[in-house]
């Protein structure tokens, strides 16, 4: 378990006085204080840490976020922002002493423009919501976390969220043109627009996946594409997990970029096929489900080249959908994994890391060994197409030794990632899970420098602190050695 | 013109001495110092600018620009990092006390890797070598900047560049994956790497379009892409630009992404006409040359809706290539546009102004306004589709006067880019040309908070000053209002 910062005794005497400006600023239903009511607000998607905040306020509009953000500067009190509250690594995790600040009530479409393909959205817009507004007109949203039914499109900025069909159209990143930003200081910023290019530094890329520790975002405008004219799946069923690894490589390496390559192991076949008789292979170690899209005949030429390629490495059997309604059969177990994970063993840990794709057979080979190791057993299931991986480690939290056998299990997964040339981070972000492996990717002048940058937004280290950062090392780090003279 | 900070004189005093360490670091050829071969550095591609530096060191290896910029740092002198000097904002631009770093000597392709589709390469390597290296094997690397046969990636990263095909595959932020990067302090770090995502902050996003002022970067791993099967294009010529603009917006809201779509005006048809005998329409206003890529039946499919879009524009002429030979026809006279406009006027301002798509009928009927009330041609010739405009102010520069004139014409259509929700530039940077103008775009507390980004990398303010910001508030900017107890 990782360790959050000591509250500030201050501030947790002034509680009262602070729930009473919170309430003058945001009137009405926007401030919780309650005990019971901050129950849902004291964890997020990463359930194994809690913590009760000090009050959540819930604004409705971006002059109540800053203003909010003046009282908390003047104050000097934490705060931590929130959206749907679905981050699996622990990035909207409260603080004792800290502010939660709900982006929940900002949920409006603000703009729609079609001739400029952009939607202007306030933070609180569900993932799908925004999809779900241009729909009619034949457009979307493309980044799709799994989560996009509940998740905000200001987290999905915060941190730079991903999805199974980002290996076509990238993650959040690559899909945002601006945002309306309150800094520490409660000053409202302009980032990007309706553009593609930024004058002056690209500070757009550096708030997205800032993790809610630079400032808070209320409004975002997102590019939206032409929905395909359609898509389909095949389903390609291996004999070991390192020649599903290797298909998959293959496949990339051909440079075909299929709109998603989805892995899952025997263990996660098993799970799935239980759970939604999808039809699943169950004597194949390992299976692919990859999508393409567009135009019928392309959607053959595509699917025909990666049979192909399949075909190489001594399939089990090889499934192309031939409709929408094969493809979402195809699909449908798939998206239930996680959910059928679930009920074959008490409690998994969901890792997140990224690796280079050409490295899959190896990583994947070195997870089956630690596995076996540890004696705990993991479910694959993952975006195999960018590298992106997801092992279930599988543990009892009710066990003490499996909990500590599953962590280290996850922390080794992670290390192993950084060894071969990839990240500690897909899709999921650092937040408290991965904070104190920081040092595991970069070098310590490395992380000084990232902490400087924070500095240059937040010296005081109110803005999410005890994420990102390993805690020994948060607060402003010293400015870069004084010249000699 | 604009003004550069005065030299520092305890600088300029040791001149000697610099030169000397800076030998003994990079022995050999190395370092330049003799004011006749200062010559070739004291400008880029913005002539209008000439400043000889201080010296010039051209290092062959990542310790050697280590050992440079500790030796800099230490002894309190300004460095101005250059690759093939093809700046058109004059982010190369020398002081009098600056040591100029030139990277065009380390200019090593260091891996291909085709599994993970990137390539790893030495930051003097030239934008189209990395394709050179990779064509064989049916790669290409994809941002194409006007200048790609001399310009490096090193500083298309620095300045974000990008080209006539970005439309579709995006600019060099959207295109790279990592850099080795040489801190102020001459510290050495890896940003990003061979994996999607970052963990902390997306540093590798603020690194690039940082225009020199935070750190040097030396190494560069880009994504490499499978060139197309095949690519054709189309001309259409229209009755007025305003047309052609909106003939622009609805190709691009129809939701097709050609690969390249430029538009050129009735003085910029005429001179590449007079240049290429490409066989242009003379008797247009404005014509477009739109690009699309794919499989035969793709070509045709694609060209097929955007020649019926065209129609409903009443086009005086659709001009489909059939072939790649008609199609390199049709080319032929706008990649020799920047020429070919030289020949009719004695000078010319090449402006970098992005807007949003749907504006570019209003846009450019503002632009001919302006161009009659200064009583100064103008030549629009630009990526059109992304919004990217390239209007080429043709003036005297022997004629003060008509300089002026140029010189204010040329911010006001900056002005009017910002005013219709657009950006100061699109590729060419900020650089010196339009440093003064950057409060155009932002406020003064955005502004503020950028200049403290600088200062978290650079607090003496030592790398590539003079530049991106006003003048007046260079310097690392104060930090946010200290909190009221």
């Amino acid at each position: 378990m990782i360790a959050l910062p000591p509250p500030k005794p201050e501030v947790l005497a002034r509680r009262e006085a602070i729930v009473a400006a919170l309430r003058a600023i945001v009137p009405g239903e926007g401030v919780i204080s309650a005990p019971v009511e901050l129950k849902p607000y004291e964890t997020d998607g990463l359930t194994a840490y809690r913590q009760p905040p000090l009050a959540v306020v819930l604004p409705t509009s971006t002059g109540q976020v800053a203003a909010v953000m003046r009282y908390c500067h003047a104050n000097g009190i934490r705060v931590v922002p929130r959206g749907a509250g679905t981050s699996l690594s622990g990035g909207a995790l409260p603080l004792a002493d800290a502010v939660v600040i709900g982006l929940m009530r900002m949920n409006r479409i603000l703009e729609v423009d079609y001739d400029n393909r952009l939607a202007v959205v306030e933070a609180g817009v569900t993932n799908l919501g925004i999809t779900a507004a241009v729909a009619e007109r034949g457009f979307f949203y493309a980044p799709d976390p799994s989560s996009q039914l509940a998740c905000m499109i200001g987290g999905n900025v915060m941190m730079n969220s991903g999805g199974a069909h980002c290996l076509k159209y990238g993650v959040t990143a690559n899909n945002l043109l601006g945002v309306k930003f309150v800094t520490v200081e409660g000053e409202v910023v302009e980032i990007g627009g309706r553009h593609l290019d930024a004058a002056g530094y690209d500070w757009l890329g550096l708030i997205t996946g800032s993790e809610g520790q630079l400032g808070i975002v209320t409004e975002v405008t997102v590019r939206i594409l032409p929905s395909p004219e359609g898509a389909r799946a095949m389903l390609a069923a291996f004999r070991s997990i390192e020649v599903a690894g290797a298909a998959v490589a293959a496949i990339i390496g051909s440079g075909i970029i299929p709109v998603a390559l989805e892995f899952m192991d025997r263990p996660c076949i098993h799970a799935c096929e239980a759970f939604a008789h999808a039809g699943y292979p169950l004597d194949a170690e390992a299976m692919l489900i990859i999508e393409v899209e567009g135009s019928e005949a392309e959607q053959d030429m595509l699917l025909g080249r990666i049979r192909a390629i399949c075909g190489r490495f001594d399939p089990i059997s090889l499934r192309v959908a031939r409709t929408a309604e094969e493809s979402a059969a195809i699909w449908k177990g798939r998206k239930g994994a996680f959910g059928a994970v679930g009920r074959i063993s008490p409690d998994y840990l969901c890792m997140d890391g990224t690796i280079p794709t050409s490295e899959l057979p190896r990583v994947l080979g070195r997870i089956g060994e630690m596995s076996r190791a540890y004696g705990l057993q993991v479910a694959n299931v993952f975006h195999a197409g960018d590298g992106n991986l997801h092992p279930l480690i599988l543990f009892d939290a009710n066990d003490p030794e499996s909990t500590r056998k599953a962590e280290a299990f996850g922390a080794d997964i992670l290390r192993l990632c950084v060894e071969v040339g990839g990240c500690l981070t897909g899709e999921h972000g650092v937040g408290v899970e991965k904070r104190d492996l920081m040092g595991v990717q970069f070098l310590p002048h490395e992380l000084a420098q990232q902490r400087r940058i924070k500095g240059a937004f937040d010296p005081d280290w109110l803005l999410n602190p005890s994420k990102v950062f390993p805690l020994e090392g948060e607060g402003a780090a010293p400015a870069p050695a004084a010249r000699a003279a």
